[in-house]
């Protein structure tokens, strides 16, 4: 028997909740979630298209898992508490096998952070899918991208370039590690560190376009400013380090690789203390990368304290690829 | 210049707001959002998909006014007030024409209720649109699926059946009759009504799929009931009553029809007055088209007072066409 939508919901996305803050859930018009008392909602939406975000064939788990993950690393950024999703799902066909996958992939994410699905729609097309997150935070304390200072330390969590070295070994039929194919398929969005940074950073955005792309973004929304990047302090897996003796040209997805989904923010140097107690208390690194400065621009300064202006090489929707990455 | 994903967003999507609850929109990671104290958050989705919700060379115009109609009929059935949208917009080219009527068309029903766009993502694929619209409702008065009681008066807004005749029309390459395709591509959310029906109505649903199939989501929330419909009294607009004497086959489209985005509630007897003066208020017709009754399914009656059972033929997504409409 063929499933159709509502028997999709029901097999695959409909889970008990162990929330009691959603009044209505998935299966009336509308979702009806309760917002705490004096808190401000956040929302963030990301969109994944196959061929487009992942090529076709990528496990189902990694989507599901993903698409999820790239939402909460949004809500991460901003300090917020995520609570609930919705999902947008479009699929060329009903496969069981496939659905199964991709909703084990969601709910072990969700479940993680106790989340709750509250609604969606299933529809036949092109496989597509729009995730919705939303959260809370305490009124005024959600994190921005502006609000740099010079002066400021500019800080990352995890490390950089993994995800996009995996995607390179993928493309090229290569062996792969499976450290760095973790990263790229089941990124951990920073949402301890990122609640942590509440009255902590002065600014913050999550790297899913590259370090230098976001970093860029941060800067133009404090005019004025730019950034010193220090090359030897960003930080780079064990396994990942490995193959960069031997393949230098791997060092351009730690500065532009994109998909890293870590948070890069900024803080008054004074705060160095309580950051260093924000990662130990959640087991997520922190790692100080550079500098506000009062000169508009990137500059990457190496070892030998030789500094080269750079700019962002980010992936750009509808910008043919020779203009993007000349 | 080709239009990369965020050019498109500043010229096309990137609005003055004149709501004050939106203390971050587009631009940052997520949206920042103000729900007024005490109130509950509803939250609708929906998705359309080029070929499958909307024929190919639809009017850009009516993809945005109807992709955003559809989710605030959702609100509309919960009687939720609307107040911020998101929009996941897949494209496969940046085409500035198409974008300037798109546009055109979602910020013309946005700006009629005062709706900010909040968020969004614009990836390049095959077309497909998501939006989700939040809003809220004060607390514990959101109206339901489930709740009706037998004796219960059954209402529908507005009229039955015109965008089935206007999309038969299209399909079979027929004159268009202009009051008829206006309201396939152009519904207009039951807001009003909705919101009056807070406190009034016992449950409530919208009518997308048809009415017969919403009409049996309505009963299946409130398991032990059924419905008796009055078939003379379906309201019908004088644009369809004219085709119908010639094309008796047009009555299937005002009972299974879809794309109505009318509401369709149950309400105790004794608030027959109370409905009239709504209607009356808002300016949206409600006409009675049946009583909620004790035996479980769905009986139409007609003018001679017999008696038949009917079931819903509505869409589908993933079903066969043979098994969903025998």
């Amino acid at each position: 028997m063929p499933l159709d939508e509502f028997a999709i919901i029901d097999r695959f996305f409909r889970r008990p909740s162990r929330r009691d803050d959603v009044r209505v859930g998935i299966g009336d018009d509308a979702a009806v979630l309760q917002v705490p008392a004096a808190a401000e909602l956040v929302v963030a939406l990301d969109t994944l298209v196959e061929g487009v975000h992942f090529p076709e064939q990528t496990d189902p788990f990694a989507i599901g898992w993903k698409a999820l993950a790239v939402n909460l690393s949004d809500l991460a950024a901003m300090g917020a508490e995520p609570a609930w999703f919705t999902l947008a799902l479009t699929l060329p066909e009903a496969d069981a096998a496939w659905l199964a996958e991709f909703s084990r992939g969601l709910f072990t994410l969700a479940e993680e952070w106790n989340l709750a699905l509250v609604g969606g729609d299933t529809t036949r097309g092109p496989l597509t899918l729009s995730i919705q997150v939303a959260g809370h935070v305490p009124p005024g304390e959600a994190l921005l991208r502006r609000g740099a200072r010079t002066g400021d330390g500019l800080y990352v969590t995890g490390t950089l370039g993994d995800a996009a070295a995996a995607l390179r070994d993928w493309q090229a039929g290569r062996a792969e590690d499976p450290a760095l194919r973790g990263r790229l398929d089941r990124p951990a969005p920073r949402l301890r560190t990122g609640m942590g940074l509440r009255g902590l950073a002065r600014c913050a955005i999550d790297i899913s376009d590259g370090l230098l792309a976001d970093l860029a973004r941060l800067l133009a929304a404090s005019p004025g400013n730019g950034a010193r990047l220090e090359r030897e302090a960003l930080p780079v897996s064990a396994a990942l380090r490995r193959r960069l003796a031997a393949e230098p040209a791997l060092w351009a997805g730690v500065l532009d690789g994109g998909d890293d989904y870590e948070l890069l923010f900024c803080a008054p140097p004074e705060r160095e203390a309580d950051l260093s107690a924000l990662a130990a208390r959640t087991g997520e690194t922190i790692t100080r990368i550079g500098t506000i400065t009062a000169e508009p621009g990137i500059v990457l300064e190496d070892a030998d304290g030789r500094r080269q202006t750079v700019t962002p090489h980010g992936y750009a929707h509808f910008a043919p690829p020779q203009e993007e990455r000349p």
